[in-house]
């Protein structure tokens, strides 16, 4: 993942500094790597995560498959190698947007370890948070909001993540959920808990 | 570049929008895309940019060689065709960075007026800026800060803008600099001046 092709490229000395925008923004700016089955729940709870941060009054975004597989990773399918190249884009821009200060939230299915620790190995210090958004196949299967596994399951969707494709489980993520146990407050409650307690944001 | 290969995704409804949060950031959100040969002044500018609009107090970002050719952008070398996607992956994540609320200013060579209008037919209104950093390929190549030029004209780099690749000027920018014959304050006051009348920024 770490071939570097343009080699013309000379750095520039900026005037505005990471450090000089989290001043501003009166926060610190890191990554909330979401990473589950279809229908664990990752959207759902990035998406309220993103309201309680909103409301607090800090800069965020949510990169998902809405924003960024219909545009910047559009060209993309779900091919192991385009799968790969998918994340690997994902944290890049995940990257730009810590770096511009701004608290990012990403919500994909990101199956491979090796790539959920490329993202990893992209980040500072603390600024990146693995959030597991565990729930067994077969409740995810149950829930089916946007008729996936069905479609898994006839075949008509290829190398379904959980079905035709594997999952690798988070070894040691910063959070680990419960979807099929825990409510959404709950899981809101713990991710906020562990951002208070890490002092990413203050009490 | 319109194809769209994923296409098991399903739109989110998200709790927090665009306007939610410009409210927060009490700003606009729009792109000012800065394109001109190579030792034009584009970086230089943007720079001098975002410091004067980050000391007043607004979440900016420069998106540029150094950030993006380094990461997002790193298995792309300078063929016509990686051309192609470096500027098209720029135009996507100018697009988030608007979508986030983010004053975003991207310096790159962009030679092709396909692509800029690219660039330009992904963003709503008045949000998108084209710069054109006007100067011509022989004072550019005067200056040549990074020893490109030299290494152009002896063949060590290949396919470079203004020497032994295309590039085609802006036909109608929002904003025209000429750099050979204005100074760096001059070309700042100018879009800055340029923003407070199109309303982005109050006086």
């Amino acid at each position: 993942m770490d071939q570097q092709k343009a080699t013309n490229i000379v750095k520039q000395a900026t005037l505005v500094s990471r450090q000089d925008r989290e001043r501003l923004h009166n926060c610190r700016s890191f990554t909330l790597w979401f990473t589950g089955l279809s229908a664990s729940g990752k959207s759902t709870l990035a998406c309220r995560v993103e309201k309680v941060l909103h409301d607090k009054g800090y800069p965020t975004y949510i990169l998902d498959g809405d924003n960024v597989r219909h545009g910047l990773n559009k060209n993309l399918g779900f091919s192991p190698e385009d799968r790969q190249e998918n994340i690997r884009r994902l944290a890049e821009v995940a990257k730009l947007f810590r770096d511009a200060g701004v608290i990012n939230l990403t919500a994909f299915i990101s199956p491979y370890r090796q790539e959920r620790d490329f993202a990893r190995s992209l980040s500072e210090d603390d600024d990146f948070i693995e959030v597991f958004v565990d729930c067994p196949v077969e409740v995810c299967e149950g829930r089916d909001p946007k008729g996936m596994y069905t479609k898994a399951r006839q075949g008509i969707i290829k190398e379904f993540t959980g079905i035709s494709a594997p999952y690798e489980s988070p070894e040691s993520p910063e959070i680990h959920l419960h979807t099929d146990s825990q409510d959404i407050e709950q899981c809101v409650e713990q991710i906020v808990r562990y951002l208070i307690e890490q002092k990413l944001i203050p009490r």
